[in-house]
Order: structure tokens, then C-alpha cells, then sequence
């Protein structure tokens, strides 16, 4: 067994609390030793509320773990991999393109691990769901990702705000699967986005893509959905139909089920990102956010009704 | 002297009869053979009015250049370099940034050059502005780039729709001046966008950016300027200031003008492409698209006056 790295988690909200902390204390790869966060605190370790003045107390702390929302990871990403840390990223790893690559190079000037996790990629289903559609012909694939913001979101006013990406921030979900399976880039062709009259981002968004071989892909994206939630990706292909369910968690083959077990999505990815840091190598792909930014970019803009949380 | 390589040349609107027909016809490198368009004719050459055809007669044309609308500039490129041609792609190379990254990919595993030009890049002060950049410490960058849309795109219903980029369409050109002529990544920051109340694509757009020393950058782009046209880019530095006016025509240092001479930009893009050409390399830098992508990724939208043409 190899020694544990020790890292840093920065950002103590709901997603640190119910994912990064249980799942760094249950594997055998970190030692959580320090966290940083304006408002939350972790009982047990060293606790700061000043990301420069964490930098500054050269901690010997050699990852960091950033789960802040989008609009300050950029900053932090720089400056951590300024000061030597190898740094995870929560998604989206950015608020733009251009911030998200500006990071890949400077971690590869740097000679340092960067991992801009996509969570849902981690999810039971999709690692049997990419093996299984290696050899097959794929004919059309429909994305429908519908969830209630209320119920997900409570409270967090960033993501109406630029760069928190409306409904778009369950939607990369389905993109990061979407483009984890299927082989080759997908296209964006046509896409529509709603606006409620107060919001800055969109609660539903509807695209039309296809696959470099021309299959279609249809994705609908809607935060405005009560009672039963789904986040389902139907593939069509020449050999049968593969479904997956619950954001990935569930895969089906013409309809029968294929994947069972517990949940393992943040397991996943800080057993990835522990690999990334002893082979000394970065994971940056961010073909989901690139699929965001061109719907954004060749979108009809809709307003629809205000929303109020 | 090198044996003039053949070339055919896609969509005979006004950019093609403009500068791309004289400049092939003035240089030495290039020998037009064909014409391909729907509406549009060149006497005393081949005349083909659909693409597909014209592939199938393999005609024995080595190059391609694409001067039609982005819109359906994807396909044509991929069925180009499909077919083993050389590819010029006007500017904006495609209507996403999937599509560009996506020919980019094609044309490597084809092995055929592909050049996606950004003509402002050509033009006389670019390059004498980026050696002088190039020891200097940028403080600040502004960017204001005003024209009447009536008179540069008379009747071009394109530009309205989404891949026509509205305003960006000229405000592109002023990015792919910046990422020319600036060391390293530029970030969008904020962005404000301004539709007419009757179109898809912004007549405005306000942005604000920053060059990764955290320099300022800041971009006004608006196609409502009636009179004097403006398209100038001031840079202050450590070392005084260098302006670029007329679109990167003219170049002054601290109000000194430094270049002079007739127009040469697309007379430079054909020379490039031969080199390109014969070295067997591609150009695709795809930064100033990802630019605007960003741009619209983040902005804030306005609804302003109608716009009738």
C-alpha cells in the first residue's frame, strides 16, 4: 500500500459535505489535513478561511481539492498550481473556455496534475455503457435530463448568475456521459434556450447535435420538472438500444438491467485522481463545457415565465 | 519559380469578387481553374453550381477555398478534405467550435493542409505591432470597433442568424488581431450583448476581458455607427503606446505612424496557404472564435430598437 497523499478541500458547501469529505475519508489514497472555505468549517483538521493565506502557510499539503462555485475557481486553480499543489477540479472547471484551457497550460508548464473532474462520467453505468458502443453503429441518441431546481439547488443564487450556466449545470452532467461513450466529437446543430424574465441563465434549454458520423442527438434540459425526476440517455444503435438511468447510475440493454450497486461517482474520481498524481499526468477534457459554450453560441433565445426560488 | 498550384474557389458572393479572385489573379502562386457557386459566375473558367458535383469530377484541383457563408462551410470542408483537397476557409472557419476542432482533426488524419484564415492578421501594422509587443509589459488594451452594417452587408440576412455572429462578424477580426499580436491567452471576463428586438445576433456587444498578466482588455464592437467608421486597438504599455487603426492597417507608436502601403491582406493569406501547401502543415488556431464563444457564454442580454435593414 502506498502512502497517503495529503490534500486540502476548499469550499465547504453541500457538495464537499455530501460527497468529496465521505468519500476521501473512505479511501486509502488522501489524508484530509486541511480545509478552506469563508463560511464552512471540518471538524479535526486545520481550518482556514483565506485561500492566499493557506498558499502562504506553505502547509507541505500536496493536493487541492477545489469544490468552490465556478466564478473563483479559476484564480484559485492558478494560484495553486503557482505554489506546486496538484489540483482537482469540481465541474464545471470553469466559467469560460478560455479559463479552463489557460489552466491545462499552465499546469503543463508547471509539471503539475490537473483533473477537471467530470462527476457523472464516475457514474456505475457509463464504463459498461463506452465498452458496449465501441463496436456498434450508433443510429440516434436522446438525451432527457429534467429535475427540479428547488429540490437540487436550494438557495445558491450563483448558478442564475454568468457562469453558473442556468440548467446547463445538470445538463453538462448528461454532456460529460454523452461525450465519455460515444466515439468522435459531437456537433452542435440548433439550440433554443428559455430565460425566465428575471434570471440571467437559462431554466430549459433544447439541442439538436449530432455525431461526427451524422446520428442525430437531442437533448432536453428542464429545471422546472415536479414529482418524478429523470436523467436518462437512450442510444439507439444497428445492435439493440442501450438506456442509461439516474444521471448513469443504471444501464440497461433493450431493456434489461445491466448494473447494480452502490453509488461510486466521488469514489471514482479520487481514485483517478490519486493515479493522475503518480504517474505525474493531467485529465483535461473539456468537451463538455465546449458543448455548453457553442449552444450558447448558435442558441434562439426564448423568455419564459420569472422563476422565484 | 514554383509550378502554380491549381485551385477552385466555393461561393462567388461579394468577399470572393472583392479580394479573393484579384488577389489569386495577382499573385503567382495559385492558378484558378474552377468556380463553385449557386448564384454567382467567373468568366473564362469552369463553372460548377453544386459542390457535391464538382468533387465528383475529380477534376484534378488540388486546393479548395470556401468563401460561402459559415453555415454551410463544415460540410463543404469535410467532404474537401474527404476527397483529399487543400482547404482555405474564410473567416469565422465554422459556426461552432466543434465543427472547427472537429476539420481540424479531419484534416490531420487526412494529411491535407487546411488554413483557416483570419484575414485582419494580414493586414500591414499586425505584424510589426506584435515584434514591438513582444519585449513590452502590456498595462491596458482597448478595442473599439464601430461600423455601419448597411453598408458592409447590404441585404446579408446570414449575419442575423445563428453562425452569422451578428456584430462579431466584424468584431472577430479585431480578436484575431489581439490573440495575433498578444503573448499568451486572452479571458473573457464580463460580456454584454445587445439584440434588436426583431433579430437573433447581436447589433452590440460590450466586453471585458483580461490577458493572463491581468492587463485589461476591453472591447466595444457596434454596428449602429453611422459617419466615421472606427476600428482602432490601443495598447499602453511600459514602453508607450501603440495604436492600430483602420483595422490593423496603420500602425502608429505614441501617435507616430509607422507603416504605409497599399492593401496586402488577402494577397498575404494566399501566399501563406502556398506555403502551407508546400511545407504540407495547417493553420487552425481557433482563439478568436473561442473568443466569442465565451463571450456569449457569460453576457448579459440586452433588447434593444429593432434593426431594419
Amino acid at each position: 500500500m502506498q502512502d497517503r497523499i495529503s490534500i486540502a478541500l476548499v469550499g465547504i458547501g453541500k457538495i464537499a459535505r455530501d460527497q468529496h469529505i465521505p468519500s476521501i475519508a473512505e479511501g486509502s489514497d488522501f489524508d484530509l489535513k486541511a480545509a478552506v472555505s469563508r463560511h464552512g468549517k471540518v471538524e479535526g483538521i486545520e481550518n482556514h478561511t483565506d485561500f492566499g493565506a493557506f498558499l502562504a502557510t506553505r502547509s507541505g499539503i500536496r493536493a487541492v481539492s477545489l469544490c468552490t462555485p465556478p466564478e473563483v475557481r479559476f484564480d484559485m486553480a492558478r494560484k495553486a498550481i503557482a505554489a506546486g499543489h496538484d489540483v482537482l477540479m469540481e465541474k464545471p472547471p470553469a466559467t469560460t473556455l478560455g479559463e479552463a484551457e489557460a489552466l491545462a497550460d499552465l499546469a503543463r508548464e508547471a509539471g503539475v496534475t490537473l483533473f477537471a473532474t467530470w462527476h457523472s462520467r464516475f457514474a456505475l453505468g457509463v464504463a459498461p455503457a463506452k465498452a458496449w458502443l465501441a463496436d456498434k453503429a450508433i443510429r440516434s441518441i436522446s438525451i432527457v435530463w429534467k429535475e427540479d431546481v428547488r429540490r437540487w439547488h436550494p438557495g445558491q443564487a450563483w448558478i442564475w448568475e454568468p457562469g453558473g450556466f442556468g440548467v446547463f449545470d445538470p445538463g453538462i452532467n448528461a454532456l460529460s456521459i454523452l461525450t465519455e461513450i460515444v466515439p468522435g466529437r459531437i456537433l452542435v446543430e440548433k439550440a433554443s434556450l428559455s430565460f425566465p424574465a428575471n434570471r440571467k441563465q437559462p431554466i430549459a434549454a433544447d439541442i439538436a447535435m449530432r455525431t461526427l458520423s451524422d446520428a442525430p442527438v437531442s437533448a432536453v434540459f428542464d429545471w422546472r420538472q415536479e414529482g418524478p425526476q429523470t436523467w436518462d440517455i437512450t442510444v439507439e444503435t444497428d445492435q439493440g438500444t442501450l438506456r442509461l438511468s439516474k444521471g448513469g447510475a443504471e444501464l440497461f440493454f433493450d431493456g434489461i438491467e445491466n448494473t447494480a450497486g452502490p453509488d461510486r461517482e466521488y469514489a471514482g474520481i479520487y481514485e483517478r485522481f490519486a493515479a493522475l498524481i503518480r504517474a505525474r499526468q493531467s485529465d483535461v477534457d473539456f468537451q463538455p463545457l465546449r458543448l455548453v459554450a457553442d449552444a450558447f453560441l448558435c442558441a434562439e433565445r426564448l423568455e419564459v415565465e420569472a422563476f422565484e426560488d
